[in-house]
C-alpha cells in the first residue's frame, strides 16, 4: 500500500495516511479551540454574490456550481466571509466560535508546499463590540499556543495594521484610489525582492518613484514596542489620523501581549500587508522560521501557517441595514502544517502503521475458522483491536508475515492442543517469543462465564511491547 | 445564541451546536473503526463521468460544477464510487479502509427527518478477494457494535442479496430487462404500501399483474435460518442458479453471525433492495424501531441509519483491463443518527452548554484588566480552560450574570483586597458559595515561581461542581 497516492493535478486527492487525515489533522488545534468558542458551520456552497467582492485578487479563485436550474452557487473560498454572513443573517452581535472545515479554490496547487484546490482551514473568530485589541491579543496568545504545542520549530508572528499602512501610504504620496493595488504589492514582499516590487509598483500601477522609495524606506522596518514609539514621534506618519490610531491600538497590543509573555515571538512588521480586502485593523501572519546553518545566516521563513486580522466592516456589508459587528478573526493552515510535519516524517525514515490493530488472532490448523471468529469477537467486544485474514484456511505462516507487514505487534494463535489444554498462545510478533500459554480461553468459550462483568480494555501498547503487557490479567484471574 | 438556525433549503447550512459539529459527530463510530481499517480520503470533486451510471435513479442529484475552463466535475455523491476508483488507479487489490466524509446531494431535503443537500457519511470497506462471507459478516458486527454503542433503542439490520433478488424476479416471470427497474420498485416498500408498489409494477413499468402478485407473495417473507432454509427448499427459488447461490452465502452469512453472537438484530427480509446499481451480492440496512406503545403494535420503523452491501463490479468499471477487486462496505447515515439524538436532547430540555470554560476570571473592582490579562494567561498555560469579558472595567455583577447565562461553573475574582492578601477568590456560580481564598495568586505572579514543573490541567467538572475539585493543589502547596 502507497502511503500517498493519486494527487491528481492538486486535488488532496486520495491519501492514505492515518495521522494526516481528516480528523486527525485537526486534533491539536482542536484541542485549544474547543474549550475557548462555540463551533459554528457553514454551507459548503453560498449563493456566488456572497462570494463576490470580499477577496482582492484571490476572487479569480472561487469555485463556481454549475446552474442546473436552482440559485447560481459558489464554493466556499474561506471560513471568515461565511461566519459574516452568519452573524448578519442571524442578528447576533456578540460570539466566539471556531470552524475546522474544507475551503475550495480554483488554484494552480503546489502539492510540496502543502497547496491543495481542496483544504482544511481552522479558523478561531471573536465578533462584537468591545475595548480595543484585548480580543486580538487573544486570537495572536491562541497562535501562539498552537504553533508551539505543535512543536514545528521557531516561528514568528508578524503584526501590522491596515490603518498604519494607509497611513503610510498617505504620508508617501500615494493617491486613495490606489490604497488596496499598492497594498496588494507591498504582500508580495514575502515572496519577492523589493526591487522587483517596486518596480511592479511604478511600471504596472502607475505609481511615482518617489513614493515608491518612500514606501521602501517604511516597509524595511520591523521591531518591537521600541519601533512603535519611534514611529509614533515619526514627523510624517505621526500627522496622520489613521496611522496614529492604528499605532496607538499597536502598543495597547503590545502591552497585552507583554502581559501574555509572548512577545519573543512578535513582530511588528511595517511590510506585512495580507491580500484580503476585507480587513479594517489589526493584520498578521505567523511564519516558520528555519535556521540556515550552513551559512551562519539569520533564520529564514519557510511559509506561512496562520493569518487573521480584524474586519469590522464585512458583517455589516451582509446586514440589509448595514449594522456592524467588529469582528478580529484568525486562521490556521491546518493542511499547510501537515505538509511540513509529514515531510519530517518522510525524511526520518520512521515507520508509519496505518491501523492500530493490536492482535491478529490466527489459527495453526485447517478447519478453525469458527474459533478464530469466536474469539475475535469476544476480544471486539472487550474493546481489544483484533483483525483476522478472511480465509478459512489461511497458513500460519501468512499470517505470522502479515503482522510483520502491517506492524501487528501481537499474535494469538489458535490450534489443536491449544483447544485442548483451553488455552490460546500468545506470541511477540517481533521477537517471536512466546507468552506462556495464557488461561483466558476457557473464560472465552465458557457461556456462563460472560455474565461476569466485561473486561477492561487490554491495551497492548502497539511501539515498545513488553511482556508485562501482554497478560490480560481478567483473563488469567477467571 | 440561538442553537441552530438558517437551514436554509437544506443546506446543513449554520449550525451552532456543540455536540452536532464535524469532528463531534464522528467521534462514536471512528472509535470503533479506526482501530480496524485505514483511513482514506477522496476528492470532494471528480471527473463527471466518474459518477455516471453507478446510482440508478439517484444520479439525477448529482451535483455538476461550473465549466471554468478545465475538466468537467461533479461533487462526491457517495463515498464508494471514489473509493472504487482510489482503488483501480492505485491497483490496490486487497485494503480495509474507512472514511468520514460530507457528500452532496441535490435533493429536496427533509431537514426535519436529517436529510440534507450536503452531509456527513462514515463507510467502513473490505476490498479484495477472500473466502466466502468472512467480510460481509464484520461489516454487520461493525453495524451491530455501532449502533449497540450510540445507544439509539431497538434496531434490526435488515439482510438481503442481490442474486436472491434477481433469482426471485426471474422465477416470478419478470424480464431480464426489467429487473434493475422492478429492483428499484421493490426498494421503496419500506415507504409505500404494497398495494401502490404493485400497481407502480404493473401500471407504470408494464409488468404482468401474475408476475406481481408472485413477487408479493416473496417480498412479505422475513426471517432467520429457517427462512432460509425453506427457500433453500422452495421449488422454484431452489432451481434457480443466482437465487441457489444467493441462499447458500446467505446461510454461511447466518452461521458466522451466529458465532458474532448478533443474529437477534438481524432479519433475513426479501423486501430489502437497495436503489444504487453497483450492488452485486449481500445487500444490508439497519433501521431504527420505536415501540408503539399507545396502540399496543409491533415496533415500526423510524428511518433507515445505515446500509451497504457487496459490490464486487464497480472497481472493474475504473480499471483499464476491467479487473475485478471484490468489495464489501457500509454507510453510517451520521447526520442521520444525529437528528435522532438532538430531536430526543430537544424533547428531553436538557440545556446544552456550547463552550467548556470552566472559569472565568472576573474582576471586582475598576483598572483590574491587568491582573485579569495575567492570570488568565497562566491559567491557559496551565490547561485550564478559562475565559473572561473582553471588557477594560466590567461590572462584577455583569460578570456573574454572563457565567449563569453560558453555564460557566466557576468564577475567579481579582479584587483589591485580594491582591493585597496575595489570593484570589473561587465562587461557585451556581451555589454563590465562595470557596476559601486560594492561596494561588504569589504563585501565578512570582516568575520565579514558574521555574517549578509546571502543574497539571486541573479539571473543573463542567456538570457537579464540588468543593473538592476547586483547589488546584500544586497552587496551594507552593
Amino acid at each position: 500500500m502507497e502511503r500517498r497516492t493519486q494527487v491528481r493535478g492538486g486535488w488532496r486527492g486520495d491519501m492514505c495516511n492515518a495521522r494526516f487525515v481528516g480528523t486527525e489533522l485537526c486534533a491539536p488545534s482542536r484541542g485549544t479551540l474547543h474549550p475557548r468558542a462555540t463551533p459554528v458551520t457553514s454551507p459548503f456552497a453560498l449563493l456566488q454574490e456572497i462570494l463576490v467582492g470580499k477577496y482582492g485578487e484571490g476572487s479569480k479563485l472561487i469555485y463556481e456550481l454549475q446552474d442546473q436550474g436552482g440559485e447560481l452557487l459558489a464554493l466556499r473560498y474561506d471560513l471568515t466571509v461565511p461566519f459574516a454572513r452568519y452573524l448578519a443573517m442571524n442578528k447576533i452581535t456578540s460570539m466566539k466560535r471556531y470552524h475546522v472545515a474544507k475551503v475550495y479554490r480554483r488554484d494552480n496547487p503546489a502539492t510540496t508546499r502543502g497547496r491543495y484546490r481542496e483544504f482544511y482551514q481552522c479558523d478561531f473568530d471573536i465578533a462584537g463590540q468591545f475595548d480595543p485589541m484585548i480580543p486580538d491579543a487573544e486570537c495572536l496568545k491562541i497562535v501562539h499556543e498552537i504553533l508551539s504545542d505543535l512543536q514545528l520549530g521557531d516561528f514568528v508572528i508578524k503584526v501590522n495594521d491596515r490603518r498604519i499602512l494607509d497611513g503610510m501610504f498617505a504620508v508617501c504620496g500615494v493617491p486613495d484610489s490606489k490604497f488596496r493595488t499598492i497594498c496588494s504589492s507591498v504582500d508580495k514582499l514575502d515572496k519577492m525582492p523589493w526591487e522587483e516590487v517596486r518596480s511592479e509598483m511604478v511600471g504596472e500601477k502607475g505609481l511615482s518613484p518617489e513614493a515608491a522609495d518612500r514606501i521602501g524606506e517604511y516597509v524595511q522596518l520591523h521591531g518591537g514596542l521600541d519601533l512603535i514609539e519611534r514611529l509614533l514621534q515619526d514627523p510624517k506618519l505621526s500627522q496622520n489620523k489613521l496611522a496614529k490610531e492604528g499605532l496607538g491600538d499597536m502598543k495597547l497590543l503590545f502591552e497585552y501581549l507583554t502581559l501574555f509573555g509572548i512577545t519573543g515571538k512578535i513582530s511588528f512588521d511595517l511590510s506585512l500587508a495580507r491580500g484580503l480586502d476585507y480587513y479594517t485593523g489589526v493584520i498578521f501572519e505567523a511564519v516558520l522560521l528555519q535556521q540556515d546553518n550552513e551559512h551562519g545566516e539569520e533564520p529564514v521563513g519557510v511559509g506561512s501557517v496562520a493569518g487573521g486580522g480584524r474586519y469590522d466592516g464585512l458583517v455589516g456589508m451582509f446586514d440589509p441595514k448595514g449594522r456592524k459587528v467588529p469582528c478580529v478573526g484568525v486562521s490556521i493552515g491546518i493542511e499547510r502544517i501537515f505538509s511540513i510535519l509529514e515531510q519530517r516524517l518522510e525524511a526520518s525514515e520512521e515507520k508509519v502503521r496505518t491501523t492500530e490493530t493490536q492482535v491478529l488472532v490466527a489459527s495453526a490448523q485447517k478447519k478453525l475458522l469458527e474459533e478464530r471468529l469466536k474469539l475475535i469477537s469476544e476480544l471486539w467486544d472487550a474493546g481489544i483491536k483484533a483483525e483476522m485474514l478472511y480465509k478459512k484456511n489461511p497458513k500460519l505462516l501468512n499470517q505470522l508475515q502479515y503482522c510483520e507487514d502491517t506492524g501487528i505487534p501481537l499474535v494469538a494463535i489458535v490450534g489443536e492442543q491449544e483447544l485442548k489444554d483451553g488455552v490460546v498462545k500468545l506470541r511477540i510478533v517481533a521477537t517471536r517469543e512466546e507468552v506462556w500459554p495464557v488461561a483466558w480461553w476457557g473464560w472465552l468459550c465458557d457461556p456462563s462465564a460472560q455474565l461476569k462483568p466485561a473486561p477492561d480494555p487490554v491495551v497492548f501498547p502497539a511501539a515498545s511491547v513488553t511482556p508485562q503487557f501482554l497478560v490480560p490479567y481478567r483473563f488469567l484471574e477467571s
